[in-house]
């Protein structure tokens, strides 16, 4: 089974159409993809083929997407890295993907200096030559890998197929609605699947995206004025900084402007009536990386009678509480298109589904009208202004530190980004303390590493001694 | 590969919203879901399993919506007979397809008398046994097979599955847009391709629909103007006939009507004008029985200078000619997960794809936009008033009568229903032209009997013998 090649498509039903606009720039779709199939040979031209596995490292801006839909024409897989991680990190995503090539944002290069990579400025300037155009898709093709961690501390790369991404993209349209003028404020980076399934959404819908590299209050709040676009990703902080933006400028949103998809945990109530006061909808929704975005989402007619609540799944998918009945919590269990078949490298054989069902960890309730409630997100899981930050991987920078003889992270209740990692330490040497910052730094991102540290006799642990971050937090 | 059970599906994510209208009833999703399940409990009570294949013979209403959904949560197949097919036409059908039971509207009980079948009335009232309701449907899963004729007169029985349907519904919502609050004017027969795909489409999206029995342009011009509506189906023919009821009345369309989707062949210019003066969108598309509906749809800014073209395809589809270049003219072949696996009964070995291509019978060309124009229909179809007609089924009939020696059937040009059957005919006793009416009234449906016969002296064939169709149409 396969889909004709996304971008042709496009680029032949609807070639006139607004595709990308970044900065003072825009591209149709037409233009997008003579860029796109330009950069595809400059990519055969290092070698690139549909067997190949490349690893993009990059700011979230219109070269990037020139060379993702370039990749997506030569028909090989893309490993998305995180601009933020630090050296160490990318270089062990970049070793257990066995990538063939690293493309990089000339900025960026110094981070990934040791893969060799083949910087944007070299990929711009080598010749275009002739490649195999991949005409048709096949639906478990891989077309983005993404790292995301869990309960070992050891990220894992996810598998996002084309099926898994088309499913995605028809189910939220069956959700939200789709109209063919559609324009996405992307604000979100491209690397996590956040940023990514917009350009997945793009290609499907023939929507056009509105990039920017990062995001940024002010210039959200205007571009919800200015008309020309009708949607957009956020988180519950940045939603709350954009309306701020509104508030206090007394701006008006425009009427063009549909609906805001807020991810990343449950959106306070008040900020969905500060929403809509100007007319803003806002969707929560509930998905990870392995099931490429949306699973659930709650539509703003229900979000006063269930606050707190992730909604119903999108069309194609259902979700089940583990062993649990109506109204009582347990494991979150999703099946449908959009789940990852699995991982690639050092854990390509840990099943990621049991009879079609991916058990997320994360725990949580359906009430009596079938709405679901994330009760905890896992309890290694915690996130950061949009990003997932995993305790066990700082747990274990800080446990390689030579006088660190435990460690534990949990997490911190932050007005600027949700939550912040805190770490709870037992030291040989009481005054490393102060050292721990600086040290973790040089080997995470920066928003992994813990904005407090507190010294502490014992850590909690449960009979199999097995560390209670639920306990951790009570110690705040 | 699975979907949940799309009617489950619904009445757990929209319950609340219009599913169906029908006189002065309307019923939600939930509604509707409960009526399904209470009717596959009947259903079952007759011994049907999801192993059964049923027929029905309804006209289009309510009871008849019901009844296929009850067969949707046994996840039985139906065979969806013609109402105004003749006995022996049904008798055909329902000997082909081998069903385990025909289920029958009251009124047209005679018509299949002899297959013992269950009439709707026994149905409603025997009573709801348990049942095992099918909450996941294969993506292969025959949901529905129509009858359609050919080359040969045999009409052969078209599978279609669940994955064809929801290629349909999907693809034409990214073409046309998708809201939930639409609701699809349904006034062509369920029993259609053309019905049919408007129950999918409600189930896939959520959409309302508005049902009536048969097509009235006098009351579908009301509906367009009431705002209850946002889209509808129709055929060249019958969009005339509601433009001149919106010119006479001097009605004005709601602005909330979207679109109009219309089959069956070109849609004059004139027509497109006039409907664009009412603020009416028309989208001509070009689809058959075997591809579930619309392969190719034109969009409204395209159709004044792609005149007569049928647009482009949908965006999982893919149209090429056969071994023909750009601008020439060759059969139209399809791709598509739209296209149907097959046949049953007694053409159930015969492929229908080649390399996934459908070869389609049709003549037609592609310009240098790749845009479709289909030249010509085959010439074993005719369109009468959006009922496919095929010369050989009635050649079949009136070879058989005893003083018919040779008979050619091609299409004539009519007002009202666009095409109409003539028959040329070489007789052994002329006296019999006057009864040959009468004679294929007893078993032709009442549209298929021709509305003229003419005595000739030979038909014209070519070298091999063939009959020259194309030909027959300049005697007219």
């Amino acid at each position: 089974m396969t889909y004709p090649n996304w971008l042709s498509q496009r680029a032949y039903l609807t070639g006139n159409q607004l595709a990308l606009s970044f900065g003072e720039d825009e591209w149709t779709f037409g233009e997008v993809n003579k860029i796109a199939l330009d950069y595809a040979g400059k990519l055969a031209h290092f070698g690139i083929t549909e067997h190949s596995r490349v690893a993009l490292l990059a700011k979230s801006n219109a070269e990037a997407v020139f060379v993702m839909y370039g990749c997506l024409h030569i028909g090989c897989e893309m490993v998305m890295l995180n601009e933020r991680l630090a050296g160490a990190e990318l270089a062990y995503q970049i070793e257990d993907a066995k990538v063939d090539q690293v493309f990089v944002d000339g900025e960026l290069y110094e981070k990934v200096a040791a893969s060799q990579p083949v910087s944007f400025e070299q990929l711009r300037q080598a010749p275009s030559v002739d490649f195999a155009l991949k005409a048709e898709w096949a639906k478990d093709r891989t077309v983005s890998i993404m790292y995301t961690s869990g309960t070992t501390g050891n990220p894992k790369g996810v598998r996002q197929t084309a099926e898994n991404h088309f499913s995605s993209a028809v189910s939220s349209a069956l959700n939200l609605g789709v109209s063919p003028d559609d324009v996405w404020l992307c604000m979100v980076p491209l690397f996590h699947i956040s940023g990514f399934s917009i350009l997945m959404r793009s290609l499907v819908y023939g929507m056009g995206v509105r990039l920017y590299e990062k995001f940024d209050a002010t210039v959200c709040a205007d571009e919800l004025c200015k008309g020309q676009v009708t949607h957009s990703s956020m988180v519950a902080v940045t939603l709350d900084q954009v309306l701020r933006e509104i508030e206090q400028r007394e701006l008006s949103v425009s009427a063009r402007f549909k609906q805001i998809l807020a991810g990343g945990g449950p959106v306070p109530v008040s900020y969905l009536q500060r929403a809509e006061a100007h007319g803003i909808q806002v969707l929560q929704t509930y998905g990870m990386t392995e099931t490429s975005s949306q699973t659930t989402t709650l539509q703003p007619a229900d979000a006063k009678t269930k606050i707190g609540s992730a909604g119903k799944p999108l069309f194609l998918y259902q979700v089940k509480i583990d062993g649990a009945k109506t109204g009582e919590a347990g494991e979150i269990l999703i099946k449908g298109p959009q789940v990852t078949p699995g991982y690639i490298g050092k854990f390509k054989d840990r099943a990621v589904q049991e009879d079609g069902w991916l058990s997320t960890g994360d725990i949580g309730y359906l009430d009596d009208d079938g709405f679901l409630y994330v009760v905890d997100r896992r309890s290694d899981l915690l996130v950061s202004g949009g990003e997932n930050v995993y305790p066990a991987e700082i747990e274990k920078v800080l446990m390689a530190h030579p006088s660190v003889r435990e460690a534990g992270v949990c997490a911190m209740v932050d007005s600027t980004w949700g939550e912040v990692p805190a770490a709870f330490v037992v030291l040989d040497e009481p005054e490393v303390l102060d050292e721990l910052a600086e040290f973790c730094r040089g080997q995470l991102a920066g928003y992994k590493v813990p904005k407090l540290f507190r010294m502490v006799d014992a850590l909690p642990r449960n009979a199999s001694n097995k560390l209670l971050r639920r306990e951790l937090k009570t110690w705040l």
